[in-house]
């Protein structure tokens, strides 16, 4: 049976477009939607919109940000040599709540991902390469996910940074810290026994 | 850490407001909607902003309805002496998914909900009361969930329509059609076996 009102049917395809909303999902949004009041729904739509009309990119790093300069890259306590490369701003805010990294970022804002049709032009690489220019950069971390996509804009990226002769490097695959081994999948399993290191440098931190 | 833009924020925090969608959905989807082109993000706040600025309700039986009239209350070739009584649009489209249903819907808009601070006149009950002045309606079946709420609608409209003389009556509960025995769980199971039927009524159908 097709819904009975255009409105509503419009505003489930909407919602139905959302990564992982299904229209079974998209309906019961909607209707939560419906029962709410009329300024709620009107800020609601309004946020949405605003953020995407509106919301600027750091110049440097294009991370999110309100201003010109995202506050990390103008942070003038860390350290501008090095730069983690990732995908987008959850990576970093995961990166900065292992406190673990001092240095600067720059988003991509995606991975080569041929399939969904999107290659290095679509992602600020363009950027990334400029802040090379500059010869300040020591080391680029890449940290990217452990899919195809991410393997893949990884091998592209080292390719393209290799010329700049800076230390190129990315994180270690291995056993998550509190995990069975038994648990583990082969693949990361066996990746963290060909990656094996000496204890001592292993057990030192 | 919290984030570096409060458009992207309000944005995360309004989708969070959804139901079932936690603050870790809510900065995926917006981080989709951020990649999309600006018009594309214009029409979806759009919809939903329209939908609920605009969507009307059938005047007899408050469904969802873009006319005045909603088709099923339009429609000749159905029963009005009978009207099945339902929380939302979604049960009359799973209703209406079984063609087993030929008389009319009325559209509650909810159930009883004291923890929520929704009570009867929160719901369309005057509405469903105004229908049975008419004499025209026989019977009316309550097709509520079946939780602490649903029930306590049925009870609270079961005491409310008594006065009318007419049939109430409501769902059938029992073994799911192509359930296991062994897989039901003990309160339906015990609701099958105390609503039992005669097997030549049973196989009937």
């Amino acid at each position: 049976m097709s819904l009975p009102s255009t409105l509503l049917e419009n505003a489930v395809d909407q919602l139905a477009t959302l990564p992982g909303i299904g229209r079974r999902t998209a309906m019961r949004l909607a209707l939560d939607l419906l029962r709410r009041d009329q300024h709620e729904v009107a800020r609601f739509s309004e946020a949405i919109r605003k953020m995407r009309d509106e919301v600027r990119f750091c110049d440097t790093c294009c991370n999110i940000s309100d201003e010109p300069r995202c506050a990390i890259c103008r942070d003038p306590s860390r350290d501008p040599s090095t730069i983690c490369v990732v995908e987008d701003i959850r990576d970093v805010i995961a990166i900065e709540n292992t406190r673990q990294f001092k240095g600067h970022y720059h988003v991509l804002g995606g991975v080569i991902s041929p399939m969904d049709g999107i290659g290095p032009d679509d992602l600020n690489t363009q950027e990334l390469m400029e802040r090379m220019t500059s010869g300040e950069v020591k080391e680029v971390i890449l940290a990217l996910g452990t899919t195809l996509e991410g393997d893949t804009t990884g091998f592209y990226l080292n390719r393209k940074l290799a010329e700049h002769g800076l230390v190129v490097s990315m994180l270690a695959r291995g056993l998550s810290v509190g995990g069975d081994l038994a648990q583990a999948d082969e693949l990361t399993l066996g990746r963290s026994i060909a990656d094996r290191k000496p204890y001592e440098q292993s057990v030192k931190r």
